[in-house]
């Protein structure tokens, strides 16, 4: 089969002709139709974690399984199914005696752990798997698998109702996800962004505001609102984080989930007086993924996406990590 | 100024000219644009709490702010406002001292406790006051004082997430907006209901699933879509309520808002299965009337109404008590 | 190894020597050091659920691991573990990829699918464990594997804040443990019982009121204190379940344990006046077990128990059985 | 009547004899017994808030109502009652509608907008106040209407269960009744002190463990009990505050009341890693101050005190916030 791996840390992709991999006992196989290139493969690209080359990336992958390992009895061949950053649970850790997969002291991660969806087929164990909708194509399926669950299980997991102010800071690959969940989960949406050019698509996704905040100030655009109930924070940046505390209503909540490299500054005195706090979210497990996929078919929520063939990894890899895409690049192998 | 009253428990409306109220401290005159017609009002009209006869009814009302009482600062002349059957507190008893105005011990309800909105005046103490966003007409403003904040905010107030199956039973003068208000929360919404010809109706305001109780079994239905997590009762029967709840699923809870007069028979067995519960919810404070509004402008969401003259009383009373009404009765002073 | 069996249902207890079960692969064999008598154990001696007899009952099992089935990593020789009425999940249903191992759709029932603890040894799946804390006495362990978690997790799994008013009905088997989950959790705790030569016990157990429900109204004395903010239902019995509705205070809940053969019959009426509810809870999984067992060691909560021999199981079952018992019954085979 | 009042931000304290207040309507005049010395003090003290000199300061009030203004039905002379921090809110502003008294964009602070309890005798309105339970002695129930209602509050607004970690960061004026109530409400508690001679006390006040952070990393410790659920943190201190994020568990919170000058630096990708967050809480309302306090009676939790004379102000007040006195101040009018 036909993949795309980087040999060492650092080094260009090679699309090379590999075995085709078997399913272990308690895995399965599957044939990838999309898998979406995510920042994350940086990761692996450039080195980060402890990683075996060569490794393939990818964990934004939709197919079908293709074969199914000894005492696997959930999944079957022809089944469509997604795979996401979550790779796998221990099922004996802490966290999943208590059922909570997402924190498993050993959890894997797929495409870096194991090889990922740059490629034709893959493996993954059959807990982390998710299940595609019938009317769901798996192009649009692939990014929903980390950037979709991502914002989608942050925005659920709050204390927001219907009718609460919710912002979406970044109007890019995570937040124009953001922007179109928290549209359908009945919130008043905001959209903040430093390009007045996504004033329009961030209507269209369902934005009720836009503030442009290379003109305005954040917090006291979203103070004029009412203040904010919840800030999903989707841009990595400190600076921007740090711009929208002044901005929470009563109760409000930031809630990161780009990640910043450096330290975010909060002011707890801005916090006291509205009884506000800072929380952190990271993506979810398998059946939060298909509760994103369910979701987004049931309520028409697709990613804007790019496609590119597998042969054209670099292009595709460069697009995004280059922020050049709109919104999230996704390979046919 | 006219008004339709009653003047004895059991009699028929009389539409009189009566003074127009003046506002003690505390209190505003409102100039009636709209007053709905609710089941309710049979309190009034048939005689249940001990009322002071003559007495208007009417809890469901539009206007504006025509004359503002000594001490209230909240509201100036020609504001727009609702009241609706929450219609004052006492700010001092135990559940006021707590913020919760809606369990109120001295709650005073409009047109029971003074007269309400069935003429061209009112007058309504000032914490019992809605502003009415200035996109919705009157007509619509006002069923959702009543009807609306009671199937919004109970929805809004259970632990369902967007993407959860949330069943509401019965597609009438509460089920018609509590379809609407699901929808708008991102809940995949059934709608419950005995009469086929609702299915097309329910689809346009946003039910995914119809199902038709008088053929189907309602449970066996919502256990067949995965069992539901909220199933919002309001049809008034008991049996109705008794024939969902074997359709819940894990951590379901049936919301009654439709209370009926016979007790309803749970089943404790059923429930411990699913980890389940039998809730009830009744209708909301000024503020929670002023968030239905104002959710209700932000997605459009409107009853489906008749309008009548004041004069024109009796039919449209009638309409609303026989279930002839598609599907709230408002009244035009 | 000695083992109380149920020949066939409605049948003695033979108590007789049989082979030493060997643990299959993901099980573990305990070497049973107590094991507590249930009401539920009547499933068992009188034929109740779908049951391949001859059957050893017991599903309050506190021991040692005596030997570790292949691919048990999380279990070692010589643990000491607790068993209850959780005795494994698929891992793979609906509610186990939810983490929900308690709803699991294939969940085994100890003592009931397999073997339980009526024995010297019995066997069991590993995730079916609870690890019992060094300081806890086997004996004083087991009933709380099943009495305890039941009640532990369904108090701690409501809203009740301390200081908050919950109520303890029945004190009994269950209820003199969840009075004194009550006390710990920092609860205004009321014991509700039909025996006044209770109230001493209660007052020893943690209880701050004690209400006599033979002389007193249950609804009328919760009432006078406030308001039950959460009362915890341990009787089986419809009309104690319904006698406490009216003595609920804002949104109080009857959190039923103690699942009643009757229907009870609920006036809505009562429940909206209130915004209350009534809810339902079943045990717990294993690592809600061990929370229970963790949580009684550090407060030093213990069951009221009575031991008996193995050989005894029919002077001790029918002790349970007919109510008799203060408060458990233990075996220590 | 005595006050001790200041003169001019900077001053010194002058006790004199000034004239004994009326209260207006809507307000009573309370006979003080006690008043706590808080380190918001300063505030009055050095000058901070725009404050109308010569002020009393005092907002840890406990006496006797001595006189009740024009429209208040709600107290009665000789009622035992306390003031805190929250000295009134106006009902009508947006917080207030929603019952959210402790957000009252009017909100008045006791001994700031108007003279407090350094006095004999002092005014406030009525709203404001809290009973006072029968068996609670006025120089206990002094701190606890800020110190004390700021730690229960918070702690009981967390999501932390029974048998949860929480740890209270600093055992001093806020820290040692934050010991108390973690240990009343069920969780195992962990005192955090640089001050190794802290151990005994907090074992005497219910701690379950100790760290001591001179020569422990707070992080570690934390950590190795299995990660904190909630860490209280009292000390006002940012390197104190971020030394334990890295000590929180899965979905733990690190709970702000004592607000540092500077901000706190926060590493999101520690939180991302185990759900977490940082949240800020302040006071409570006056029904918030009274739960504190029947709950303290309820548990026998007090504050350890010193007494003084209001004569001897100088002195109590430079023991109070030179951090000397063990652990709260009381003046003695």
């Amino acid at each position: 089969m036909r993949a795309a791996r980087v040999p060492e840390a650092g080094a260009d992709f090679e699309v090379v002709d590999v075995e085709t991999p078997e399913p272990n006992p308690g895995e399965v196989r599957i044939a990838v139709d999309a898998c979406g290139i995510c920042h994350s493969d940086a990761f692996v690209k450039e080195g980060a974690y402890p990683i075996d080359y060569p490794r393939v990336p990818g964990h934004e992958v939709a197919g079908r399984v293709d074969a199914v390992g000894d005492d696997v009895t959930a999944w079957s061949e022809g089944d469509r199914v997604g795979v996401g950053w979550h790779g796998g649970h221990c099922f004996e850790c802490e966290a999943c005696r208590r059922g909570d997969f997402q924190q498993c002291a050993n959890a894997q991660i797929t495409g870096i752990a194991y090889d990922g969806g740059y490629a034709e087929y893959m493996t993954a164990p059959a807990e982390a798997l998710a299940a595609v909708p019938d009317d769901l194509d798996a192009v649009d399926a692939a990014p929903l698998l980390c950037a979709g669950v991502t914002t989608f299980n942050a925005l659920r997991n709050t204390d927001a109702q219907p009718g609460d102010l919710v912002a979406v800071q970044g109007v890019g690959g995570l937040g124009h996800l953001g922007v179109q969940y928290a549209h359908a989960a009945g919130f008043e949406t905001v959209a903040l962004s430093r390009s007045p050019d996504k004033e329009e698509l961030a209507a269209d996704l369902g934005a009720d505001h836009f503030v442009n905040t290379d003109e305005e100030d954040a917090a006291a655009a979203l103070e004029e609102l009412g203040g904010a109930d919840v800030v999903l924070a989707t841009a990595p940046s400190a600076p921007a984080i740090e711009s929208v505390i002044d901005g929470l209503g009563t109760d409000g909540r930031v809630v990161v989930v780009g990640v910043p490299g450096q330290e975010v500054s909060v002011d707890a005195q801005s916090l006291v007086g509205v009884r506000g706090g800072v929380d952190a979210w990271a993506s979810g497990n398998a059946r939060d993924s298909q509760d994103t996929l369910e979701f987004s078919d049931l309520r028409e929520i697709t990613p804007e996406i790019e496609t590119y063939d597998l042969e054209d990894v670099d292009e595709a890899y460069d697009r995004m990590i280059d922020n050049e895409a709109r919104f999230r690049v996704v390979l046919e192998p």
